[in-house]
């Protein structure tokens, strides 16, 4: 067996998620984000926009619309794996139709393309989406075909693709241009994958390739366009991570978002090419993102002017932008890097990212998102005040829909496909990386294996696992101990074993039997969790985390002025599972100090010693930060000052 | 007597600085500053631009490069009341010979629009500092007039009021317009008390009368340019104090400088026309100021985005804009609020921003200026990170020059002109505002009188003065005890008088002989400021000050990473006067905490329990803010964390 060529992520099908945490999130994404999508999407004319007819003097169908009802095409998809819902394929197959309607014969399909500028078509890489709406319709028409066997879709992306591959690529005659926004280099593996045709895993590899060669493709570009390419908008092509070839890129640079598809999209030639050498570079870029330039919640890219990375132990709070979609990147480049390289450290990073940076971007009723996920708010911002930037009420309150509404649908996405995170197979080994109530089935050598969690992961750290064979089979039962977990204890069939953990797994061996039960206890205590010392913006301060969730504080349980609330480094925290609050959540409390002059005598600064500080102690209630935003709007604070 | 209509400032010439820190800042203002932003002008065509002779295709005149060389004007006309310099005077002669030949016939003036765009003019008041330019005009004509007795100047700039008085006002076939940017106000002001023409003291009042009302004329201009009033670029007219009229207006809101300018001009109208209600609003727009929106350094303007105000407390320090030219136009302000109402609390005010935030605008050399005067740095901030605003390096090293100047000439005029600030003076009292080594000649009652004061001021609270009358003359001398200084202490001619502040002044009255000597002992200990418990970005810091002076630590003297620097609240602290930093200056030191883990096991976050917290004492040394990056790039904190 080989542990790097064929591991793969389990089918999405074959994993129900039955209960509990991503059984509710599943529900409500399913039930209201979905068809609250596809609203927007009607709303704002972006279904319209299909039909290819746009008049002057009309607002203009935008040159990313195309990828939001593509992720919300896959959405539909990886939904209807595990759940039949003929509405969805009606609005889905209407919007194929149209589709298969406006393609030009040559597989051009582009709907603002189409419609507003046809003779503009491949001129701006740098800056269009083109590449980007293409990649995101491949990702949707994979997804929606195999969920639904009806290959309209894929065929009208695969001839799209075949036309992409006819204009890209080494060949004399081709245009040597790649993605502004990186997306089709994986979902072209993605296509590649579904249909077999090599000429799709060859395209993602010259793409990859190609990416920040001299002389710079965007640059020839812009001349073309009869524009100096000095006058970039974004004026550094690391934002588009264009600036040098891939291979010689070590840190994570850029816009984040964009980052992480090209990220993931390396990672996918690798595993697929066997190419040591992006491997490599992988493993580089990844050590530098998760040990410099994450936040504690699985954010990413804390500035707003790049929508992205700034540089080491940069991490503001209030003004963090921590796009959704970058951390929902995350989860799908940690996926693949542990499929190049089998260690729990990506996936620690993964589960860190969809339990706090991911879930915080869409409401609890499933129908608001955020754009941007600070680790602190102040709800008083004064709207105008941030005129330039993204309105500032988004920095409290989550919206129903933005302009440019990548996130919605890409939450919608990766919810309904988080099954396919949970296990990974060899040949002769099952992977358990996320634990939730769930039941899977697999084939191992010709026998049928069904996998039960029985759990209340993640508000519990105790887990029982039925492991169903219809014959003894011997295989590695591999049980990811969380980095997180300190302490943890695994029994079979009732008795203990010292299984230690390798490369984070803890690795059982055996001939299974009929209905062989593992029991793993994670334990799960408050922690209090300390910033490296080079992040100046959390000097000082700590975060609550509990198993793989980190807490917040909100006014609406511990009144305003929370950066006037510290955590004395000995109060005891204790975590308590509250059945009312978000379907089922565990709160943590204990007591905090509210530490403010009880005398101040006015105005904005005082000599100390003509104030009296009071030390005041309170019952502090925190709550998942995942959930925050949810009840009556108000201060938000991760990171707590101790003292 | 009166204490409200005839109080005035001491006139320029007649305060001599002839020691301490402001004739060092002055002589570097008139040897270095003065002429390098000539020099600047010169290398960025705006002395080239008064030709008037631009070609299309070649870079255009920017619409306010006039205020750059009219601030200019003007810190050469203060600088030549208390030292001639026949180059300068060239300079500016030749200036205004080719303001003088380009001047219309109507009187109109603008290098911009008489070049670029000469149909254009006055059809954008709101964006295209036309008046704004014009007020700058008049105020470098007044000053350079009455520095060099030379009119002609004077003339032009009378002329281009009489043509602006023409455009607009109330009167049928008049322009209802106002200034976009403020200025034009105060400057009409300055114009009337120089020529005694009241048309401009009207203008300045319809000015401030006019602004906000509805329908709003900057709807109006801009329907006329065929523009949708509701794509203003920038909003919301609080950015330009027009949302509502001055009248209606109780918070500091929007552009910072603008505000201040316009702030100004509504003291001087009120204190021209003696308009109470105007009064009251000033009063009431300066407590929402100093009371909720100033920083400790007198900086003004958070955020970036409006150049300006947001809300009560939001006082970020790493990314405050703090705009110099705001401290400045603050200093303006300050000191005709004291001229509507004797109070020391607007010198207070004024004395914080000018040894603060104003002088932190200008390097120790005189040659390299800061736009924004963040209250803490870091200076490994990547310049990409933060393209999209004024460029990263601008926030730990000044510049020698901006594309908009506003501020370098802003500093130079200041400085020019500080001794003004000095004192004030009403027909029988003597205001003290300022302390510092000067001499000072008034006129009271016929008798000759003159100031001096020997003093180490800001480093020193002893101060001396000796008060000189050619025959006894009695009048009061009313000494500001600043409100930092908690102890002070006042002889005259050896003898201890028990004189309580009143308003904020000893008020010393008597018959003064020949030669007495005035003895003030302002206590001067080194003081931790705690900030208002709502200043968020504040909480559980203190900052430094002795006397008016804000200290802050620098990498230089106390390595990086000062976010983990900690004061113990029993740390004693010292101020010691250091003769070879900076000039002399007093420096403060003690012993400081670094609190760092010293085992941290990498990453970028790791449970408390995991990591051993070291506190380990070092001297730290804190020098006077307005002084910092003058040395080794590196971070900076104002604010430090006490515990």
């Amino acid at each position: 067996m080989s542990n790097t060529k064929k591991i793969e992520s389990a089918s999405l099908k074959n994993v129900i998620l039955d209960g509990g945490f991503w059984a509710a999130r599943q529900a409500t994404n399913r039930d209201k984000t979905i068809p609250a999508i596809y609203h927007q999407m009607e709303l704002t004319g972006r279904i319209e926009a299909l039909e290819i007819d746009w008049k002057p003097g009309t607002p203009k169908p935008h040159h990313f619309w195309d990828s939001d009802i593509a992720k919300w095409i896959e959405a539909v998809g990886y939904s209807l794996e595990t759940e039949p819902n003929p509405e969805f394929e009606r609005l889905v197959d209407h919007a194929v139709d149209l589709m298969e309607k406006a393609q030009l014969p040559d597989g051009y399909y582009n709907s603002h393309y189409l419609a507003v500028e046809p003779d503009k078509r491949w001129t701006n890489l740098r800056d269009m989406h083109e590449l980007y709406c293409a990649g995101h319709l491949m990702e949707g028409a994979v997804s929606y075909a195999a969920a639904t066997g009806k290959s309209k879709i894929l065929d009208i992306l695969s001839r799209y693709a075949d036309h992409i591959d006819a204009m890209f690529g080494p060949d004399e005659g081709k245009k040597r241009g790649y993605p502004g926004h990186p997306e089709a280099e994986l979902a072209l593996i993605k296509l590649y994958r579904a249909t077999g045709d090599e000429r799709y895993l060859n395209l993602s590899k010259y793409f990859v390739d190609e990416r920040g060669q001299q002389p710079n493709y965007f640059d020839e570009e812009a001349r073309r366009r009869g524009e100096d390419p000095r006058n970039y908008w974004a004026k550094d092509y690391r934002y588009t991570q264009a600036h040098v070839p891939v291979r010689d890129q070590h840190t994570a640079t850029g816009h984040s978002v964009r980052a992480c598809y090209l990220y993931s999209g390396i990672a996918d030639v690798a595993y697929e090419t066997n190419d040591q050498s992006l491997v490599n570079i992988s493993k580089q870029i990844w050590d530098d993102l998760t040990q410099h330039q994450m936040y504690v919640t699985g954010g990413l890219g804390p500035a707003h002017t790049n929508e992205g990375f700034t540089f080491a132990y940069d991490l503001p709070n209030e003004n963090a932008y921590a796009e959704t979609c970058a951390s929902i990147a995350l989860v799908f480049w940690a996926q693949r890097m542990f499929h190049l390289d089998q260690d729990s450290r990506y996936i620690d990073v993964m589960e860190r990212a969809l339990y706090n940076g991911v879930m915080s971007g869409v409401s609890f009723d499933g129908e608001t998102f955020f754009y941007a996920n600070p680790l602190a708010s102040y709800p008083n911002v004064n709207p105008y005040a941030l005129w330039s930037g993204i309105t500032s009420d988004r920095y409290y309150r989550r919206s129903e829909w933005f302009d440019c509404a990548c996130c919605p649908p890409n939450v919608a996405r990766l919810v309904a496909s988080v099954g396919a995170y949970f296990y990974s197979t060899t040949s002769d080994r099952l992977y358990v990386h996320l634990y939730g109530q769930n039941k899977a089935t697999f084939d191992y050598h010709g026998s049928h294996l069904k996998i039960e969690q029985q759990t209340n992961y993640p508000w519990d750290g105790a887990i029982e696992i039925s492991v169903k064979v219809d014959k003894p089979t011997t295989f590695d039962l591999a049980l990811r101990i969380p980095g997180w977990c300190r302490h943890h204890q695994v029994m079979v069939n009732g008795e203990m074993i010292s299984a230690k953990a390798e490369r984070g797994y803890v690795v059982i061996s055996r001939e299974w039997s009929k209905n062989d039960k593992v029991s793993l206890v994670l334990a799960m205590p408050v922690e209090r969790i300390l910033p490296n010392p080079g992040i100046r913006q959390d000097a000082g301060c700590i975060a609550l985390q509990c198993g793989p969730v980190v807490y917040c504080l909100e006014e609406v349980d511990n009144g305003a002025e929370l950066a006037n609330v510290t955590l004395p480094p000995d109060a005891p925290l204790k975590a308590e599972f509250d059945a009312d609050l978000f379907g089922g959540v565990s709160v943590i409390s204990g007591e905090a100090m509210r530490v403010e002059p009880e005398n101040w005598p006015g105005g904005l600064y005082q000599p100390e010693s003509a104030v009296r500080v009071a030390r005041k102690e309170f019952s502090f209630k925190a709550i998942p930060y995942c959930f925050w935003a949810n009840r009556q709007p108000g201060e938000m604070r991760v990171w707590l000052r101790e003292g």
